[in-house]
């Protein structure tokens, strides 16, 4: 395994793990999860977060959805059911109707439900772990480069928002072409963007980049540029909720940002994402791509732990201030330098992706 | 009185009472200073902030000092140890400068060196207030163009940091225009950064804007790109620590990010300043501006109120993690549209500037 753990995983009695992050870095609890309904709330409540993970406990969701639906004789609408209420969990997230598309094309007609669901919900997981190997093969060659022209120096990547193997199984998409350049020996050093509202950066990109020993520098999500502007960042990568036809890539607020910035200073911005991420549905992502309009209080409150040692949250503003609170922006193509994928580097394109993904028929 | 309040203000007994603007917006917490250390702590611990408030703070505590030279009858050599002490007690405060020098000049042959020292700080004072009424004078007419292009509609203002009546004495530099609109009854509402590190943008504009009575909307620093992207945004307006010759615009970390975004989104994008505030000895602000680098554990913490009422500071990221923090960033004269001055508004550009502000002998 290339991680010290995983993030989702069966348990004996074939039910399912995972850790709920929300406590991280500060604490490693791992919540069971025995029902649909469970496995929603896990989603909705981002006990887990990321893309491919998100599809992954989805999955598993309609295997548990199946079970129930057998244990306790309940008609199949019952998994009608289930099917809508986790394609409601999370409005952004492309994986999520992906992976719920797969179990339903699978379990159509299936002689056993649950042995079914149970082997596909498996191999969506390690679908997911050797697309994100992929996506860390093609990358590093980038990395490689980006290192050859500074011999003996450091390279420094920046990234926004948590795109490792806490948002998928293992391996993660951005962290995985760093886990391979780390691998080889390469001096990579990554500042990690706090990412407000829900600092997933902080929380999460800091704690397992801990994990697999990789130097790192918290910055506050104002930074980017600034190091930008002062040649203290060889290039940029951020992971992608949904990227379009076009190459509009929509991710966590403030990549945007961050890919002006790139842009402006001629640093490379690559987005690393599995072709499930893709969605070629969509041309124009600015116009096309619903953003998700989340909690104020995720803005008004800042969580970590205190002192005292509890993880609580604490009010930055004024009690009658009001907030909003975008979960995504997107970032038009113009400003992507590439596309990591676990096929190879696709260029920010309608072409290039057609040639490269046309095959796949994602809706 | 513009404002419910002033930053800074004598007692009966001659001494300078300002708010700890550590505690806002929870609690009301005012400091008395007594001597020039005082001052200089209450600027170097942030406890005042913002380039004008810096200055006059700055002034009292030579005031202060000479009080205590006099009334200890120090060397006057004392005197030159509190012009030291508080030209250092922050790097980028091009004002704090300016007034040290100001005083410094009338101080100097002084017959009594208190009165002097005293009366020049009122002035100070005094003119900051002027000048900052005058900011506004001229950046109304900007907010009412833009009013009249979209009758019947919320004029929607971002912001990033605080440069209000708070960073100042009165009026504020970027809120002088906003509290001249809404005592117009123009319909303006402001967006407020959040600010990360120190949460300036929560804490003090917020409430600022909440004690004014204007209406505004807490974001993330993430968030202005996304919101520019979709039209809901007409302007931005944030203050300077020091501008450049050629019209480069050192702000608080994350205000060139914001710029990148105006420029791209075809948005104004304002910089609100006293003349003080330039420094015609500099010209390229990128290469020239030494940005100041602070305490990792503003970064690593958040400060916020608990649940219980305290004030304190919460942890974000794992105990190892580092991080850095540059206290500002340099935004290029070409994604700057005008400078909003207490003389007009300026273009950015050595031309303009030295046109509009040449004759101010600005070291």
């Amino acid at each position: 395994m290339a991680s010290p753990f995983r993030t989702i995983w069966p348990t004996a009695d074939r039910y399912v793990e995972v850790i709920d992050q929300r406590f991280l870095p500060h604490e490693w609890v791992v919540v069971q999860l025995h029902t649909f309904q469970e496995a929603e709330t896990a989603i909705k409540d981002m006990i887990v977060r990321g893309a491919p993970l998100i599809g992954a406990t989805a999955a598993y969701g309609i295997y548990l959805a199946a079970r129930t639906c057998i244990e306790e004789h309940h008609e199949r609408s019952f998994m009608d059911q289930a099917f809508e209420a986790l394609a409601n969990s999370r409005p952004t997230a492309v994986n999520l109707f992906w992976a719920l598309n797969r179990m339903k094309a699978r379990l159509e007609g299936a002689e056993n439900l649950v042995e079914t669901a149970w082997n596909e919900a498996q191999a969506i997981v390690e679908q997911d772990v050797e697309t994100c190997r992929n996506i860390g093969v093609h990358g590093l060659p980038i990395i490689e480069a980006l290192g050859a022209k500074k011999p003996g120096q450091r390279i420094n990547i920046l990234t926004h928002c948590n795109a490792g193997m806490l948002g998928c199984i293992e391996w993660g998409t951005v962290t995985s072409p760093i886990y391979q350049a780390k691998q080889k020996g390469l001096d990579v050093h990554v500042y990690v963007d706090e990412t407000r509202p829900r600092n997933q950066g902080a929380n999460l990109t800091a704690y397992e980049l801990t994990r697999h020993g990789i130097p790192h520098t918290l910055i506050v999500d104002n930074a980017g540029g600034h190091l930008m502007q002062h040649g203290m960042v060889d290039m940029v990568i951020v992971g992608t909720d949904r990227t379009t036809r076009h190459g509009d890539v929509a991710n966590k607020i403030g990549t945007y940002l961050k890919a002006l910035a790139a842009h402006d200073n001629k640093i490379p911005f690559y987005v690393a994402l599995p072709s499930t991420t893709l969605d070629l549905s969509v041309r124009d992502g600015l116009k096309e791509i619903p953003i998700e309009e989340r909690n104020q209080d995720e803005v008004r409150y800042v969580i970590g732990k205190s002192a005292a040692g509890a993880i609580e949250p604490v009010l930055i503003c004024p009690e009658t201030t009001q907030a909003v609170n975008h979960g995504f922006d997107v970032t038009p193509a113009r400003l992507v330098t590439g596309l990591i994928t676990e096929r190879g580097v696709c260029a920010p394109n309608e072409a290039a992706i057609m040639a490269m993904f046309g095959d796949l028929g994602l809706y």
